[in-house]
């Protein structure tokens, strides 16, 4: 028997230990999931005789090193900060390690002792990043084998509600993390490269800038700039590229509404505001506009906003109770953007028989023979429960399937990497397809940065 | 001879030292002023015998610590972050000490070492802050005492451009650090106090939400929310007041216009442009709107801020030169902020005639047997000339008045402190008024906060 062991049984794990627990009777493999609360892994084992699931604290250094010399191959499937000493011990027992996470500069510090060591230690392999480094990268590479040269690379990401479970008006449900979702953007104005120039947007233009996306069979979507539109430049190799874009998807009509939060500063994170406890949602709203002996706070919203009165964006605002004088944010010394969260985690979240989705959509603007091409790829994936989510499948699959890969030899070049060669991305493209991953492709006319975006 | 040590001689001091001068032989004064560039302290002196040039640098320990020794008293004109050293050693040697700037920490912990040498730290007595607090106080203390309970205070200060020399559509130029006008605001949300509820306005909205103030013989001002209104509270005794509100003074338009900048993004100094340094004019306000093969950058920008063509506020952004093609950058990884600055130094740099213009505006509503009333205080100051500005001449009296109290034994109370006790602001402000700097109060009725502001 060959021993996996997978370190964090959190929601994103469901399709990967399914994976691996199908594999291991033809494959002969042991799985071992260790995290502090075993229940989530026990329920996901369930009575398979190939899977294990033990205690296990990352702290403990005894107990991890125990854990980790036992297996063949590491999966790392904590939150980014706590795979540090997880990789540290795989390089002393020499194994070979596997995460969805970046690539920390801990990380790449441990490139040369993987790479002497002949271990293969695989980031960045879960949906975003990592299926979008794979789609990506095959695309630009089959481009560039046939001589072509690369002009514009936009690619969009969204985890959003399924279209059977989008039943509001904002068209969204918090499918991850939804503090990541209100302060999304924060921190320093988004870059990115438009024509051979670099433009810039402020966080309060942020959503007012979005560009539409149609995506066969699922409707229209919109994406907002991402900070980082230009991490990957150097690694994509798209050097010469005139346009470097990436953004993140919401349903049309989404960014318009949240930028209004964003222009009263309920998304900011950086203060507390007084007796926030025993204010009510209206309160909270009404400390954002100025005072007035007579007027309604949503008079005020709507003139503060320029909320026309037949325009339906007001429906959003209503549809989350935001004037109610009777609900309580009832968090004590919060932030605007912990109440915020409060009242949105309220009524974004997914219910039980709610399914998730995840969109991707890739731009590829090229030139070949003196004329210029653009290749548009997309790839929907729904959820089927609350457990089996698009998002655990699209992060746990290409985990799973690279940790089988490493572990029958058939990924082999070592060092800290991400996946974004040949070796790496065809045979797990490949293969997610028969889970329905798959992407779409179509010829388009060539436009350059869609002029009528604004 | 009594003498006076003065380090630092920059634009604030000229009214400083010129009192100092003109007391020198009826007080028994000699004024040294030490400088790393004593050319400016040379002019300031002229052929006066009592004064002296010296060349101090404040980082030499020995030369320090022997222009200290040798003082009565010691004012400090530096930069704020300079002063602690200074400080300290007039605790070591026992001289009493001013400066203008606001209180460090590490001033404050001076505290009990001042006063258990009975020595006067007197701090934040120029004009901001420095003749807000004297004034403010003075008619504070005044309602209390005669059984007046405060309700409201307001209090607005603002360096412009005085009336014979607004010459440009802004009706603004740079009398003090430009750098401090383009970031004016940033850093988190402004708080202050508005009938008993807290308000909070976010950067982006910190310039639409100004409230007119008018000025006898000066016509009307606009005046938006400093980050700080809540500060003095408690130094004040306002605990129980249902309003609170610091802003700061321009002519009215100015925000509206200001707050396009704020909006594309134009003010921000957390990162950099790249190739900044070969950027025109044009190329820098397209690089906040998006790409379009054929759209002028002109129309791109009133789109973006929904300027419409008929809209004076046109004119200013013109004024500036800002979709010049020809004009060009020039500073090399500059940040946007850096950029706009760069630009507005070019049209907002006073002449050499031209005169400065301090205003000042306090609202204080209180109630008194049952009825509410309001005073409204107001004082403008002209300078004469560049160097005797009514800047140095605002910031400068009142330190040079403080001092020579000090020195005389008027003031007398040891300790770290602002201006705010009767002991100090009564002979000052009286004294003030000696030369022009003079308050006038105005009964108007009691409207609470202003209902018109949005």
């Amino acid at each position: 028997m060959r021993n996996i062991l997978v370190i964090g049984s959190g929601k994103s794990t469901s399709y990967l230990i399914k994976y691996l627990l199908d594999h291991s009777e033809k494959e002969n493999l042991h799985i071992t999931i260790g995290d502090l609360d075993i229940n989530n892994a026990r329920k996901l084992i369930g009575d398979h005789k190939n899977g294990t699931a033990i205690t296990l604290d990352v702290f403990n250094k005894a107990s991890r090193e125990e854990a980790i010399q036992k297996a063949d191959i590491v999966i790392s499937m904590l939150p980014a900060r706590f795979h540090i000493e997880v990789a540290k011990d795989c390089i002393t027992f020499g194994k070979n390690m596997v995460t969805a996470s970046y690539v920390s500069d801990e990380m790449q510090a441990l490139n040369t002792q993987a790479v002497n060591k002949g271990l293969v230690f695989m980031n960045e392999i879960g949906v975003d990043p990592g299926l979008d480094h794979m789609s990506a990268m095959q695309i630009i590479d089959r481009i560039r084998d046939n001589g072509g040269k690369m002009l514009l690379f936009e690619s969009f990401t969204g985890g959003l509600v399924a279209p059977e479970s989008d039943t509001n008006l904002w068209n969204y449900k918090f499918t991850w993390n939804p503090r990541n979702v209100v302060v999304a953007g924060q921190g320093g104005a988004a870059k990115f490269l438009q024509e051979n120039t670099f433009k810039y947007i402020p966080y309060n233009r942020l959503f007012r800038r979005t560009e539409f996306l149609d995506v066969e069979g699922f409707g229209r979507f919109e994406g907002y700039a991402n900070r980082d539109s230009l991490k990957y430049q150097e690694i994509y190799g798209l050097q010469d590229v005139k346009t470097l874009f990436r953004g993140t998807i919401r349903r049309v009509g989404f960014s318009r509404a949240w930028n209004c939060f964003v222009t009263l500063g309920l998304t900011d994170d950086s203060y507390t505001i007084d007796d926030s406890e025993n204010m009510s949602y209206r309160d909270f709203i009404n400390s954002f506009l100025a005072y007035s002996p007579t007027d309604s706070v949503e008079l005020k919203f709507r003139h503060a906003l320029r909320i026309d009165q037949d325009d339906m964006i007001w429906d959003k605002f209503l549809e989350l109770d935001l004037f109610s004088a009777t609900k309580m944010v009832g968090l004590k010394k919060a932030t605007p953007a912990q109440i915020l969260q409060k009242i949105l985690v309220e009524h974004w979240t997914l219910d039980e028989k709610d399914k998730d989705m995840i969109v991707m959509y890739h731009k590829f603007g090229y030139e070949k023979d003196g004329k210029k091409y653009q290749i548009d790829s997309t790839m929907v994936t729904l959820g089927e429960d609350q457990t089996y989510t698009a998002m655990s499948k699209t992060v746990g699959l290409p985990v799973a399937i690279a940790t089988l890969a490493i572990l029958n030899g058939k990924i082999k070049t070592p060092g800290v990497q991400i996946p974004i060669t040949k070796e790496v991305y065809t045979p797990i493209l490949k293969e997610l397809e028969n889970y329905d991953i798959r992407f779409k492709e179509t010829e388009v006319p060539y436009l350059g940065y869609n002029p009528l975006t604004l």
